[in-house]
């Protein structure tokens, strides 16, 4: 399966629409060269040591064995390869060994990863949160403890949340954490779905767990964050935390999904007793923007896939990309991802740049809209491949069953619609959304399918802030989609005012005729209401 | 799994959108009881019989073993009570053992098996489109020889079209016919794809195959279509054509998709010499629509799944249906559905009426549009589950994986925008189409948005008869779309006035106001243009 890491599409998306050089003062040891470098570094040990193993590994899948678990033959050299090119620190702290850049550069290099093989991605994708949120809620002796390992990739993490009784609910949480003589806890209780939990590439595995201390307030006010490492950093034997059973998933086959079992493990409190929800959103936004980031990449495959077989195709004596249908498909593909692109680019440059209200405004975005539109653009990979899209031999099966896992992980969708209309949007009376609608305005009087797209907004969200809750939530996946559309409209127009590109212009131009148009639509969707549901 | 027949949104669907009773002189036999029966007596088959064998299918799927393949565990007594009941030849001519009853009732009946049990369904379907082949085009002592023990559902049959090197292209075909002293071909070639080509189940399987007449013309008008049996009809000897291969698929693995290999076997010209496309086609629309009622019976299975998890699944102290997002998708699945079924029993009904232009113009709607819908249901039947969805376990991913191929099979949705422009909007200048839009005006002026819908489809009819070729083929899927969302709702109004159901309307209502919205913006993508692809 050929994979090559679209650079072009990438750099523009990066530089031109997400305005990664804003960034410049802030990370001054980041130039264009070297921006260059780790974006074809990065593109090759994608295309040359990940990509070969997807197919592969997707019929393979992991094996469970006691409480053993074996990755897919060649994962471990593709570990290997992934570590020593220093790519798990791109991002992180130099104090212990990262490299300090900015995350936008290191969400860049994930989505090749993820492109190649989304498996494998998972697995420094896990561990990067655990990095975050170390950095930002470790004590100094935790740091020193656990970062250099992380960073390095020596020791992989994972994020520990879900339980049988509650799953989104992390309020009905049951793990309990008893207080010990020595400092830290025992930590016993089940949690399911917890990817790359366990399994044989690194020598140690350090889990984040949420828990609730004996006697802390019930709900969601009395959850806290454990470190729970796979061997104790006391004498190094073996903590009582066992992978108990791997899930049979449609896709994503060589990511292990495992259900945890802690029974009276050691752990270390990260963070404040009872405010393991906080230290949790740390790691649930990076894994949010990672997992949109995941729908993009996943698109990106499946649009190469599509693009090299329908010109090598035949039918009817000419190559069915001459089709107009196939050529449509192929064009809404790489016009989506492309906009997906310059949303999650543009959360990391965010991010990178301390501006925390469009961070927190655009993360629900690139989560949902970029997943939804990886399942889309994956479905239409499927579809050009005819018979031999619903062949797993042709290929393009994997990539339509492994995105099927990003709409749902790190908070479905639904909860991202839920998450913009009340974290982002009622919080602060609609400012960071009005401020991005300013934006586009500012950026629209050359594009009047932008400018109508940006009036469809506003009004849209002025019916959000004014109507009933229940209402709200009705059409609040559908405001998700709308301001989805226009975010990535907006960068793009931006990007093509910074660095005029006549290739990207009509890729735009194509996206606000097939996309945009559906504004006014989004708008009566929006407004449906509640009463109008009849399940 | 748990799936009961939907009787009332059914017979709903049937007697009033789809006007079942218009048919009461043609088939006087047919009253309200035994309609009544007979869904009640397909109900109870598909829940107590076809179900619990669906998921025990997909995951063993079939075995081949030398040229002989074997259905999965259960299913040689799931077709000993379907042929048990006379399902096979419901519709079929009584001369030969049929009850002669409307292809609607068949195709209500077909709805039910292929809900609870899609691999096992396309058996009874291939047989279906042989058995139309045959007494459309079978000459007296092929109808002898054949149609009673096709329609008692003893022999099953099977459609040979593809061809490894020529997919949707059937001027491609090689497959040879030598003529033979005693009238027959020695048939030579490879076909690909074939469903339930190859099975224990009958003791006899009657192929249908398309394959060039030695001298014949090149291209679509040299090709003739063959019947040949498994075992000859002479001296009942084993006939030259095996099973070497059965495909890998994402979904239906229950159900056997082969490779054919046809070395001097011994086949019938059916029909005419070089008019086995007219004869393929006879099969062919038989099948489309049943693939349609396919993708409506699969988004049936995924609704009553989610559904019943919704109302089962606690989230933070509710269920998760309580949830407006929840809510909004179970509607959403809901109202799609009862539309699709309405217009793949409507397509049915005009079959049965003689009314050819109607049939013909509702074909590729029921094809293209209701496998759309079979993928999208089935999609936000994984989303409510959640992590579940994605679990094999939860039982929600076997109908994604098994949609998947609806919208690829028997003419891929692609060509069937393609059929509705050449084949049915030029053939005639739009009369069929503008039929169908008089019939919404008609019932239109009690409802506003099926009012501008309809102006919107006449707007884009106009476009697609006046634009160059390549543009309106850039049109065709987004146009086919359009016609769907409106014939669904045009149906649907009149179903209402001649039944009014409070239900339905609400049901209607959102639809109208969720799908009927997008309208315009589907008149700006069928307006696109070449110009605007850029891939």
């Amino acid at each position: 399966m050929s994979y090559a890491a679209p650079i072009a599409d990438m750099r523009f998306a990066l530089e031109a629409c997400a305005d990664l050089w804003r960034l410049r003062e802030r990370y001054p040891d980041l130039d264009a060269d070297l921006l260059s470098a780790i974006l074809e570094g990065a593109g090759a040990l994608a295309a040359e040591t990940l990509a070969p193993i997807n197919r592969s590994g997707d019929r393979a899948g992991v094996i469970l064995g006691g409480d053993v678990v074996v990755a897919a033959q060649g994962f471990r050299e593709a570990y290997e390869a992934f570590k020593a090119g220093g790519w798990q620190g791109l991002a992180a702290d130099p104090a212990y060994g990262g490299q300090g850049l900015p995350r936008a550069v290191a969400l860049a290099v994930m989505e090749t990863v993820h492109s190649a093989n989304m498996s494998f991605g998972l697995l420094p994708m896990l561990t990067l949160t655990a990095i975050e949120a170390i950095e930002q809620h470790g004590a100094p002796d935790q740091k020193n403890l656990y970062l250099e390992k992380l960073i390095s990739g020596e020791w992989t993490g994972t994020m520990n949340l879900t339980e049988p009784q509650a799953g989104s609910d992390l309020g009905a949480l049951t793990t309990k954490a008893v207080p010990q003589a020595d400092g830290s806890y025992a930590i016993t209780g089940q949690k399911i779905f917890i990817t790359w939990g366990e399994h044989d590439l690194a020598p140690n595995i350090i889990h984040l767990v949420l828990a609730r201390i004996d006697g802390a307030p019930a709900g969601s006010k009395g959850i806290s964050m454990f470190i729970v490492p796979k061997y104790r950093d006391e004498d190094g034997s073996r903590n009582a935390v066992r992978c108990i059973g791997v899930e049979e998933k449609m896709g994503i086959h060589a990511s292990p999904t495992c259900t945890m079992a802690y029974e009276g493990a050691t752990g270390w409190l990260i963070g404040e007793e009872n405010r393991g929800l906080a230290a949790m959103f740390t790691m649930m936004n990076a894994a949010r923007l990672n997992v949109g980031m995941e729908g993009v990449a996943v698109a990106e495959a499946a649009y190469q896939k599509a693009l090299a077989y329908a010109r090598d195709r035949k039918q009817g004596g000419a190559l069915i990309i001459e089709h107009p249908d196939i050529r449509r498909m192929l064009t809404t593909m790489r016009a989506k991802i492309q906009a997906g692109r310059a949303i999650c680019y543009a959360c990391a440059v965010a991010a990178d740049a301390g501006d925390k209200a469009r961070e927190d405004l655009l993360t629900p975005l690139a989560k949902a809209w970029c997943t939804d539109l990886g399942v889309e653009v994956a479905s239409l990979g499927v579809q050009i491949h005819g018979g031999m899209g619903f062949v797993e031999e042709g290929g393009a099966a994997l990539f339509y069953r492994d995105a099927r896992i990003a709409p749902i992980y790190e908070g479905t969708n639904g909860i991202q619609a839920i998450d913009l209309y009340g974290r982002k949007l009622l919080s602060d009376r609609g400012d960071a959304m009005r401020a991005l609608i300013a934006d586009t305005r500012a950026i629209a009087s050359a594009h009047p399918r932008l400018a109508s797209a940006a009036d469809a907004l506003e009004r849209a969200t002025d019916h959000m802030l004014s109507a009933a809750r229940e209402d709200a939530l009705t059409g609040a996946s559908a405001y998700l989609a709308l301001a989805g559309d226009v975010a990535g409209a907006m960068l793009w127009a931006r990007g093509l005012k910074r660095a005029p590109n006549v290739e990207q212009a009509s890729l735009y131009n194509f996206y606000c005729e097939s996309v945009l148009t559906r504004a006014e639509a989004r708008v009566a969707e929006i407004s449906i209401g509640a009463a109008a549901l009849c399940v």
